[in-house]
């Protein structure tokens, strides 16, 4: 990544800036509405459906609500992280020089997506990038990895094995590494899908005269009122934030949500920014395997301005994979359990239900939902629904 | 149904009054490209694949293909049907005049997407639908059909009971049968999606600099070669052939092929139009569950002219969950088994991929897939992947 002295504000200014970097490189993925989605959100839950809850007995919410979904599992890759991935490497080449950047090559560790989208990005620019993944990973993603074009180096489980095996291939090549998300860079990075979520919803409400969303007096429609987005390690959801931070033309708010998964004490984001002290360390093996990560530090400065965070949400693994359900079989698509968790806080989630009720009334809120990935199989999503 | 004497001939000038119909009422579904699958599509397949199959020791066939996948998997009530419903119906209206068909009312015998999409197309023309279902239909089924407005009336599982519940219904209702394949006004309907893949195409390719299909020397690309479609009681593949029968500006032909499940002898179109007469029965339990009808008689008709149809193929059940399984986990969308059995054609049949790596070349093949629907469950797809 960039060193501190060439770290730039996390501005929308800065991330209108990595657009125009990474633009090239990714596609715009598509946006999507749902009649049926609106309708279940806008309807309220049952008083079954809150029984056990800190809402049993009370009258539930009825917010009105608008989804635009933002299909980052279409990108590159299936998922967002090639936003950061690509931004960063940009970076390191801005500062660098490409020859330098091409010689030593860049690194991460990550079983994950954004394994495979820092070795995409990288051969796409023809740079060598070396991933560490624990030997004990599922073939197909090493196989992916290597598909991309990543030079897959082994390592044990442990985190500490990992960090053993990266420094040695530091020590040996000089690669540079790419962090998944505690940086300004890979931050702006992913800041870019709000950039172009904006736009569209603008032009999808302006331009379709058949899309249920509230209309303003000139016939034109209203943009987004709110965006929601997964909170992992925080870069998408503190990129996005960042984004919406500052009020549009006529002075009007868009809201950033964030949404977690709350099993085994993953809701980490949630917690520390209530208490006011980031929680460092999660363990929890939520099926939202993308959201298992602590929050970062850069992360965690964003999200605790009120002005740009309007809040962080939580749900449980059967509301996620409630979610996950309705997108599969009534929308057509796929993402994983990850990308389900801002729907299920917009379907499940009281406290968030009536902000909307309150703030957008008869009108309701046009809700932006990031989908943040697609990456997942027919083996793993029929365990995640066998097992429960 | 509109009678004999209303039936319009099934041409291309038709299909384009039909679509100005039937446009109000559906959408104009997107058509997605996938680089994965053209690489899959051009790669040879292996000696193993070939094993077992008449081609077995020769060399496999090397084609060069482009897909444009029509995703009528996004259809209202999730599937191409409801084209040829609203046709048939707003036909129907045209020639007894509206008051009539809201007096008596619609009515079909279907337990598949044909059942919902009559229910929905006469629910938003506010006329009755009255629809005959096995009474040991999944619940889901009918709790759909029941949501998309239909009068679900139930009869026993053979087709002699259904036909009798309908019979009384009739008798007592007055309601016109709307058939699912086997009509003129069914087979312009479905036609429509043609129109609009060719539209949708011709734009893509003239807009996208990035798709990676052969360009002409004023860059502005070629549009489709060839369009395949899912074949079942032939309403949908007869339309598509019709509308291509006639050569583009500068002569140029678009090529219509049909693609069939080969199990239990579902590829009943294939041996009929080889041995010059209609199979009219059909008893096959192939997992693509849309296509175990029987080839309709006036598809029969079309598709035995070889200036509409250049043929129809077959593919095995694995072969269908093989395609199917690359749209779910690579272009993260959700397709009915039906839907997977042109992409099977193309993946799989040798005799189809000489013919596209004789006549397209070096340049390849731009060829359309309809992906016909996209209903299924979690369970269901997952019991497929697990039987197997």
């Amino acid at each position: 990544m960039t060193d501190k002295q060439h770290w730039l504000p996390i501005t929308r200014e800065n991330i209108q800036t990595a657009h125009s970097l990474v633009k090239p490189y990714i596609y715009e993925t598509p946006v999507l509405t749902s009649k049926t989605l609106n309708s279940l959100a806008s309807t309220p839950q049952t008083a079954d459906a809150l029984r056990g809850t800190p809402f049993e007995g009370q009258q539930a919410a009825h917010p009105k609500i608008n989804f635009f979904f933002k299909c980052e599992n279409f990108q590159r890759i299936g998922a967002f992280k090639v936003r950061g991935a690509f931004h960063s490497i940009l970076r390191v080449i801005q500062i660098k020089g490409e020859e330098e950047v091409r010689k030593r090559g860049v690194i991460t560790h990550s079983s994950g997506n954004h394994a495979q989208a820092v070795a995409l990005a990288a051969s796409a620019l023809s740079i060598p990038a070396y991933i560490i993944m624990p030997s004990i990973s599922i073939p197909s993603k090493i196989e992916a990895t290597k598909g991309y074009g990543g030079k897959v180096v082994f390592s044990g489980s442990t985190s500490d094995e990992r960090e053993e095996v990266m420094r040695k291939v530091q020590e040996e090549t000089g690669a540079i590494l790419i962090h998944p998300y505690d940086h300004p860079d890979t931050i702006l990075g992913q800041g870019t899908a709000g950039l172009e979520l904006e736009a569209q919803v603008n032009k999808l409400v302006s331009e379709d005269p058949r899309l249920s969303v509230r209309k303003s007096r000139d016939g034109k429609g209203y943009g987004l009122d709110a965006v929601i987005t997964p909170l992992g390690g925080g870069g998408l959801n503190s990129g996005t934030a960042s984004f919406f931070s500052e009020p549009r033309e006529g002075g009007k708010k868009i809201h950033v949500f964030g949404a977690e998964p709350s099993f085994q004490g993953a809701d980490d984001a949630r917690r520390g920014l209530k208490a006011g002290e980031r929680i460092p360390i999660v363990k929890s093996l939520t099926i939202a395997d993308g959201l298992r990560t602590p929050l970062g530090e850069i992360a965690f400065g964003i999200l605790s301005d009120p002005t740009k965070s309007r809040g962080v949400f939580s749900v449980t693994e059967e509301q996620i994979k409630s979610a996950m359900r309705l997108v599969v079989e009534r929308m057509k698509i796929v993402i994983e359990p990850s990308a389900a968790v801002p729907l299920a806080v917009c379907l499940f989630d009281e406290e968030f239900r009536r902000i909307v009720e309150r703030e957008g009334g008869d009108d309701g809120w046009n809700v932006g939902v990031i989908f943040s990935g697609g990456n997942t199989t027919i083996e793993a999503v029929s365990q995640l629904f066998t097992i429960s």
